[in-house]
This record gives structure tokens, sequence and C-alpha cells, in this order.
């Protein structure tokens, strides 16, 4: 096995424990972590980080691709040993930890972190840990079910730890797509104009002499979940293909449409579904996660290629694709974030991004991260890369949850994480509302019209109205603007008590 | 005189009076004007039309590049004449007709006009009325002060008129470099790596069929208002260039730094003087407009390049620049407004922006349009173009005005057009808040301890803590978060009473 997965000789005693390696962690370090939204994570050193850090004061920063799997930033967090976290999280314990103000936590465009260390904007990284299929006979490194910002952690990382997973077939070889932008002052041109461009190489190049520890594991990833479509992301589902369907009619656009990008969950899950029994045909993804629906898309004869920057599917999909990595080699890659997800891309392909809000407001300004304007769920992840760029922007929310106790349609949002300049269609299970062109108080008068729930279309109209009536080109009531949340708050609905 | 500007035979019978021009014009059409920041803005066709509608019904939906001079706006909006305008305005009297519901104004990126047009996102353009020095031997237009969108304008107009400006000499060819990404689905890479490259025309190429009249003007643009630097300006510009300083020894930055943006206004110009008396050295901006300070700076031998989508400058500055263009046509470039603010340059070339703002909140979100929530002011115009994509991004502000009753930083902004996301440095005339690599809770503290007006620094102070205590990623109280404004609405200050 050693032999098979580490082609160069002088790196083979670098085989160590997992208790071996995890020694080289100190008090205070920047950690570097693979692992994009549960895909290709430390499996097993940062999990063996979280039981020293049981019996020791030990804390570090830690930074990844995305959010990661086996619990192990719950592990992380109940042990004490986050002092800081970025750029990203779904973590119930981590996600506790950050709101009470025991970890400190940068919600970041996920974009930006490999710009903000190349650039130096952020502490340098100490130890990187990075899962690989295997180390190639140069001493690069084969990736596994992600690239996140392993490139940039490998790069400027003082000291390596590589977590060799025998899990993955190391027929896995040739899936990603490794470039780096140039740092200042001199970058050239991204040279990508389809999803399928690929401009990199096939390893990361990594300078073995920092290589400290090797450990081997065959731990999976974490699977998704896969909701199955129900009657809301079915109607929203439908609002946004018939929306499309509309768009091709019009000759905005072809049954091709363009690159897709999709955020992840069940919404996201049900459109892609969707476009099985329609007419569209040759469709591509530029996204950041290819989900159990790509591989549905593909396997239909829909989908032609998905450029992303992790695979996160459910344990059938996962099975599904391994076993049969030729039939889907061709048609996907796996890039670092800051290439899946780069503004300049974004808008040069023309992306069509559908991502989900927590809640939007009659303007649309959307809200995806926080509740009641304090407390984070999980993180703005890619929604920001791809909204503020797109050709289109989508976001979607359901009209009404909690037996229709709160509305996520509201007078205001709590927490703004996309402006209304980069909004250009809301849905929700009740319709959908086409914003382009509209000045705010068309925005308003159309969003309530066909997005709010029944039960709380006359309330936000009375809002409406009368903040028309004191003026304004966004017209506002601050006093009663958050009356809503602070509503829910203290008597557990949003809804007024007649 | 027509024999010189105009340089295509067949198009020498077009020309007319500017009252026959404006006849062209009918109710609900949209209309397309050239018009960056007051430079190269119809002179006559627009007022012309503004007088037509004082007696008769029509309103139009009007696009321009950005602000116009000339209160043309002002009059357009006095005689009813607007239906509906974007992306950009500055002017009192429109202002108050947007304010009251009056005239729908469209707040754009001023990126994104163009592409919304191209992508028939937005309705068809039926006139375009565009200055131009003069009518090249191929019928296509040399243009003035601004390119802006007249490019987009007039390829996608179904009608044509051209304003030539006599006053303009016609030596400024050369001074435009005239692009167009290609159209979705094909898009290509924009070849532009340093801020003096030129990649296109220059010259705008159109039908000359489309040329529907042609009407002479001698009438300059609308000065720049130069402020001098006072107190205020003075030490904010301070703050700045001695965190670039800073940069620069601690190996982030070179003496060279990276490409400038600079908003429009006293604090851009102070800062840019700034740079007079510093060791930086072979600087460049990157940006969209080129103000006195910009002109300035290269006849002090401090600024060896300029790009941008206008020369919006003072009197003095405007007979400097056009009586020695000689001396600056190797030095400035003036691009279409989606190629000087298109996301993916300012990422590549790493450009560093100083926008203003009219308030920001004790988490670095930014309002840099409304009063209050609701009245809009100006527009986001640039600002989030440059924010979203910088290498860094600060944005600056007064941290108190009128006898300091109101404070510039809040506990949460009324309006928020750039997300704590895509905000790097927060300076007013207190200090300077460097954010980069902190959490919510650090930004607030920092913030509140670097930028804010000592009269209101404790209430601040006691607002954080009083959330804080209530918990959350991004501590707020609801209830509370907006009562400075409330305050300032029904007491004339932000002060509490005591």
């Amino acid at each position: 096995m050693t032999a098979e997965r580490i082609k160069l000789e002088r790196l083979k005693d670098k085989v160590m424990t997992v208790q071996e390696a995890v020694d080289f962690f100190e008090n205070d370090m920047v950690v570097g972590s693979s692992g994009f939204t549960k895909a290709g994570d430390s499996k097993v050193v940062l999990e063996a980080l979280a039981e020293r850090a049981k019996n020791e004061d030990i804390k570090i920063t830690l930074m990844t691709g995305a959010s990661l799997g086996h619990d192990t930033d719950g592990k992380l967090a109940a042990a004490g040993a986050l002092k800081k976290r970025m750029p990203f999280q779904v973590d119930r314990t981590l996600r506790n930890k950050i709101n009470a103000g025991e970890v400190l936590f940068i919600d970041q465009h996920l974009s930006e972190s490999a710009e903000l260390l190349h650039n130096k904007n952020l502490p340098a990284v100490d130890i990187a840990v990075i899962e690989v299929a295997y180390i190639d006979r140069d001493g690069s490194l084969v990736l596994t079910t992600s690239v996140g910002n392993s490139a940039t952690f490998a790069e400027l990382a003082e000291k390596i730890i590589i977590e060799i997973n025998t899990a993955i077939p190391m027929e896995v070889y040739g899936l990603h797509d490794i470039y780096k932008p140039e740092n200042y002052p001199h970058r050239n041109v991204i040279p990508i104009v389809a999803p399928w461009n690929k401009i990199g190489r096939k390893t990361i190049s990594v300078n073995p002499d920092k290589i400290v520890g090797i450990v081997f594991t065959d731990k999976k990833d974490s699977p998704a979940d896969i909701a199955e479509p129900d009657a809301k992301t079915t109607a929203i589902a439908a609002h946004i293909l018939n929306f499309f369907e509309n768009e091709v009619q019009l000759g905005h656009l072809t049954d091709r449409l363009q690159p897709l990008q999709a955020g992840i969950g069940k919404v996201a899950n049900a459109v892609l579904m969707g476009f099985k029994n329609s007419n569209f045909y040759d469709l591509t993804m530029f996204s950041e996660v290819l989900q159990d629906s790509t591989f549905d898309l593909i396997d239909a004869g829909k989908l032609s290629f998905a450029s992303a920057s992790s695979i996160t599917v459910s344990e059938e999909c996962y099975e599904r694709v391994f076993n049969n990595l030729q039939r889907y080699r061709d048609k996907i890659v796996l890039r670092p974030q800051n290439i899946s997800n780069t503004p300049g891309l974004i808008r040069r392909l023309g992306v069509i991004a559908i991502n989900t809000a927590i809640e939007f407001d009659i303007y649309g300004n959307v809200n995806s991260t926080h509740l009641a304007g304090s407390k984070i769920m999980n993180g703005i992840g890619g929604s920001g890369d791809f909204a503020r760029n797109a050709y289109l922007s989508i976001f979607v929310t359901q009209a009404a949850s909690k037996n229709n106790t709160i509305s996520h349609v509201l007078p205001m949002v709590s927490h703004v994480d996309h402006t209304e300049h980069d909004v250009d269609v809301l849905v929700t299970d009740i319709g959908l509302a086409d914003l382009r062109g509209l000045a705010p108080r068309e925005r308003a008068q159309k969003i309530i019209e066909n997005c709010v729930h029944p039960d709380f279309r006359a309330e936000l109209q009375s809002y409406f109205d009368r903040a028309c009536d004191r003026g304004g080109h966004t017209p506002h009531l601050l006093e009663e603007a958050f009356s809503w949340h602070l509503r829910l708050a203290e008597t557990g609905t949003m809804k007024k008590l007649t």
C-alpha cells in the first residue's frame, strides 16, 4: 500500500501514526485543511487534534475550503480547539460556540480566502493538512473529492501533513485542474472561456521537504443529506423552469441555457431534477459543488459538462461515481475554489446562479446567513461570488414556515448578504418575481403580489403603502422595519395577534 | 466646420437644428445618452427635450453613463420628462422627484447597464444621443471627454442623434479605447493585464444609416466642483497614506502600490494630493473618473498612467488638459464603463479602491446611497464594482457632522450597499480600522476604538456590549438598531438628550 500510494521514495519514511502527526500542532497555530462541503476533508488528523485538545490548552485558527464532514468542526469546537475559523461552516456545535462569542468566525466569500492568503492579508499558515489519493513520483499531490483551498495551503504552509485516503481509487488522477493565478502585481488572464476548459496541472506541486508527516486512512466522505423534493421545492422548481422556458421563447436564451450554478440543498436539487423531463439539452454547470442531481442529469443525457470544486453526494451516488469513473471523467472537473468561484470567470461565462436565501425583503435584499440579525446559521459561502457577477442571479426560499408563523419575505431583512443591486429574480413556492429593469417601488409591488404567503400579504402591503406615504426612493418605516422579527421573538409568530 | 467635423460625405445632409432633432422623441421611448459624471454629455438635445416636455405630455426612460452636467437631469425632471432613470444621478431636483415617487430610478452598478442591455434584460433603446468630437471618414464616432455606455447605446439604438461638440479639439482622437466583450454565450477573455493596455478601436463603429440627425454645439462640460482639502479630509488622507506606508514596510506592497481607484469628491482628491509629497512613485490608476488630482499627479511625475471612463475636471484643469493634449495622451485612456469597471479586470489588476460612504456600522457594512433608509442621495455608482473585487477595499467618511449631532458610524446602517464581506479598511478623520482577518466582534471593537467621534464612542460601545450580552455572531439589538436614526429624525440630533 505504501509503495503504491507514495511513489516518491524519500517520502516513505514520513509515514507515521496519527498520534505522531498531531504532535506537530502547537497552541495558536494557523492550520489550513483540505475539505470543501464535507468532501476531501481531513478524516483523522483534525479529529485527533480535537482529542488532544480535550486534555490540553491548544487553540488553533482553522481555515478550510468550506465545511467539513464527520462532525469534525463540532468535535474541534466542543474540545475548545478553535480560536478562529474561516471561511464557512455548517456544524451545529460550532455554530453555537460562534454565536456565544466563544469561537471567532470569519464569514468569507469562498473565492477570496486564497486571495487573502497569497496577498498576505491573513496570517501565514503554519501547517497544512491535505487529504490525497496518492503522492506522485515527483512528490506532487493527487487530490480526492475536492480541491478547495488545498493548493494554496500546500504552497504557503510551513509544514504539510498528508492524509492518504485509500478509499479513493487511484484512477481519480486527472479529475483535478490545478491552476494558480499569478501573485500581484503581475497577474495574467485566467484562460477559461467554457466550463470544460482545463488550464492547469493534474496534481499539486509541493516542496517534498515541507511534508513532515504522512498518515493513512480509509474513511469515506460524510454522505450528503439528500432530501427528496417536497411540495414547496417542487413548486419553486416549476416556477424557475417556467421562467427559463419563457426566456427561451423570448429569444433571450437558447435551450442550452448558460452555465448553471446551484447552491447546496433541497431546492437546488429539485430545480436540477426538473431539467430531466424538460426540453433543455446540452446543459453545463460552472458551480462550486457537484451533487447527486449533477450525476443524475449526466446519466439522463441532459448535462454535458460540470465544473466545480467538490463532489458532495449521497452514499449511493458516491459508489456510482467512483465505481464508474470512466463514465464521468470527461464530463467533470474539480478546480481550486479561487477558480471555480472567481468573479471574472462567472461574468465571462454568463453563469445563471441559483442560491438559497433565509429571507428577503420587499426591495430584493437577501439575507443568506443570519437569524434575527445576530445569529449565524452557516455562512455566505459562494453565493456572493456567483450572485454579484452572474448573468442571472436567482434567489429562492419558502414563502412561510413553521406552520406559517414565519414569513420569509419581510419589510426589511435583518442582515444583508446580497443587496438589491445583485438580485434579478426571487422565487418562493407561491411564485416568482422577475425584478429586472424595475425600480425599488416596482420591485416591492411585484414581490408582494408574486412571492408572499397569503397570510402575510395584506400586512406587507400595508407596510409598503404606509412607507410610500412617507416617501423615499426605497420607502421604509425605520421604527417598524424589524417589527416582524421582534414580534416573532416575543410571541412566537410574525403574525399580528388580533 | 461641417466638412471638417463630418468626414463622411453622405452624413452631411443630416445636419439639422436642435428643434428638428428633438422631434424624433416620442412618449414612452427609451433613450440612451452619452455622459459620465458630467463629462461628454448631451449639451443641447436633452435640454431641448426638457423644453418640449414643458408643453407636451412626453415622458422617456433615460439611461446614461452616469450623471449629466448643466442641470440637464434637473431640467428634464422639472419638466416631467422622465418616467424612469438609470443608472446614476446627482441632481437635486431629480433626487427630490425620485424620493417623491414621481420618477422611477434604478440604482445600478455602473459596469452592469451595458451588460443588461446586450443581454436583453432591459428594454431596447429607441434613440441614442451621443456627443462626439467628429465623425470619421468611415462614419465612426470620435468621442469627447467620456466613453460611458455610448458604444452600447450606438450599437443597440434604433436611431442615433449626434451632437458634434466643436469645443473639443479634434486631437482628442486616440484617447479612447473602444472594446466590446462578445455577446453570450461565447465570450472571450478581455485582454487587459495592466492599466495602460489598449485593446480596442479608437472610434465607435456605427451603421451610418441609423444616424437620423446631427446637431452642432460648442458648450463645454460642466466643471467639477473642486473643494480644497480641509482639516477632516486631510486627516483622512493622512491615515490612508500612513496605512499604505506601513503596508510597504511589511512587504505587502511596493512603493508603486497597485492600480488605484478613487471615487469622486473631496476625500479622494485629498488622498491623491497626499501622494504628491510621498515616497510613492510610478503610480497607476484603474478607475472610473479622472479628476484634477490625476493630472496634478501626472504633472508632479508621480502618476505614470491612468485608465478611466471620463475626464471630469475644473475649468482650469480642463484648459490645461485640452491645451496640452500631447503632454497627457500617452498617459491616459478612456474606456467604456463596462470595461473600466468590470469585476474581472479589477480583480486581475489588484486594484486598491477608495470610496466614500454616507455611513457605516460597527460590523463594517457600508451605506453609500440612502439617508435614513429611504431617501436616496446619488447612487451606488461604481463603488460596488470596485469594492467587491478590489485587492483592498477602503471606505471613508467623516466621523461626525452637523456640529457633531450626526455620527456617521452607527449601530446598524439604515441601507446596505456594501456588506462586511467586501470592506477591508474603514477610515474617518478620527482614525483607521484595518478589518482584514477580523471576525465581526473584533471588527466592532476596532471600529469603535479607531473611527468613532468621541462624542458617540461610549454610546456605541454600550450598544455593542449589550448586544454581545444577548449573543450572536453579529450581535445586534434589533429594537434599538435604528434608534440613532430615529432620534435624529425626532430631535434633530443623534445624541441622547440627558
